[in-house]
């Protein structure tokens, strides 16, 4: 197919059903592996319910954040929990900006509107946050102090950048999600493209959420070992069990191989083939 | 979640993604298997494409024929081949009619530009077809002919329902879709209930696209093979393996799986459990 006769939101959508699709993908929910309250069906159904935000961000009918809090809303009719939040958070400016340019444009010129929506948002999942976070997402006096302190949505992500590598690339320009991007279209077309990305991705950058959730010396073993597989003295499979008997999920890994396989579709990556 | 939240597209697009996600079903490609052309991702990239046609259909936009065409346009845009063209017989009139009763009513008032419009979309697919078949939909005369005779697309589904099961439940008040869908229900909420269904409609019923593909020894046997397996006599996944390896794939039992689906969370039947 010509992935180019497909629109924006189409691509999004693809790219969302294409991640979860792969596999084997260490650690994460594939098309081999559910986690207890989080199975491929909960990821697929947000990723066909999320269409009509998407559309929004096309016709740039509102700000991101609203957007952000509207993918949200629609897609948490599920029990899975939080499932592709991180992956809105950059699917909804590149789609806005038609790119990833435009896409560093439009989270630039984000407002304390902005901001406000995105805490809505974040108040909807459960997402995790450091604690002692002094933007905790969980304190209802944060609305009046992103007013008081006057922070737009760029300035809350580039407050949560050095922890979180999602919210890195809207203050980098979208640095790792263009370098995925080039790496996707390097490896050539289709599903067996994305695993080898994924483990590309893995071995060379720590994975916050596991940071997050298991801290850092887990999310840098996460990385040798990915390293090692790479390598071949690693068996892939055995490395992809032993993080899902951990519950070690590189969940921010997949929202940046997301935004990517969208990204290299807009430059004609062929998924199919 | 509460599946009445959802609106009709939504539900048509979640009933096809939670079909082929759900498994083990003997011979169909479902999470745990692919066929050499046909993969999981072409059906799920199906599912998700289609929506325009989904949403014409709730809003009436055109005729029955139109939008069948439309989906078949819209979600063929993949190398997989025919993925949900049998569904789509069902869905849109089920989606248009806003259950049973209404699409019973909406097949019966079809018209010849309905006719037309199906045998063009049908010339977009390889779906299998009887040779000999006096209706053949390869015939290029075939339009004149539907004119020339004022066939309706009811017309043209009376006249295969015989030999294809799809075609039959436009004629016969969608009855094998009403009696999957009380069984959906009955077996209780999520995935297992449709792996079960699934299971039981191969018991009972011979497969059209089995007979089309393979001939009528075949499919009786497969329903045969099924009994066994629902009677804890056979092994699932063996069989489930025997026809893949033959090829045995009963599509249209899938096709009424999925409208089954529809009309279950139409119902209320919860997906999510």
């Amino acid at each position: 197919m010509d992935p180019l006769r497909l629109n924006r939101a189409d691509r999004a959508q693809l790219a969302m059903m294409l991640e979860v699709s792969a596999f084997p993908k260490p650690g994460n929910v594939d098309r081999c592996h559910d986690y207890p309250d989080t199975r491929i069906e909960h990821f697929l159904a947000s990723a066909i319910l999320v269409r009509p935000a998407l559309e929004k961000a096309m016709q740039h009918t509102s700000g991101v954040g609203k957007i952000i809090h509207e993918a949200v809303e629609l897609s948490s009719v599920h029990s899975g929990g939080n499932t592709h939040f991180g992956a809105f958070i950059l699917l909804i400016p590149l789609i806005m900006g038609d790119g990833i340019e435009g896409a560093t444009r439009i989270v630039r010129e984000t407002t304390v509107e902005d901001a406000i929506e995105f805490y809505r948002a974040f108040g909807r999942t459960n997402v995790r946050v450091i604690s002692g976070d002094e933007l905790d997402v969980n304190d209802p006096g944060m609305i009046d102090e992103l007013r008081t302190r006057e922070m737009t949505l760029y300035d809350v992500m580039l407050h949560s950048a050095p922890n979180d590598m999602v919210a890195r690339e809207w203050v980098n320009g979208f640095a790792l999600t263009k370098r995925t991007t080039d790496r996707i279209m390097e490896e050539g077309c289709g599903r067996d493209s994305v695993v080898r990305s994924f483990l590309w991705l893995l071995s060379i950058e720590p994975d916050t959420f596991v940071i997050k959730k298991h801290g850092r010396d887990t999310a840098w073993e996460v990385m040798q070992k990915a390293t090692e597989v790479r390598e071949g003295v690693r068996d892939l499979e055995t490395f992809d069990a032993q993080c899902i008997k951990d519950g070690i999920n590189p969940g921010s890994i997949a929202d940046i191989i997301i935004a990517s396989i969208y990204s290299a579709m807009g430059e004609g990556w062929e998924w199919d083939c």
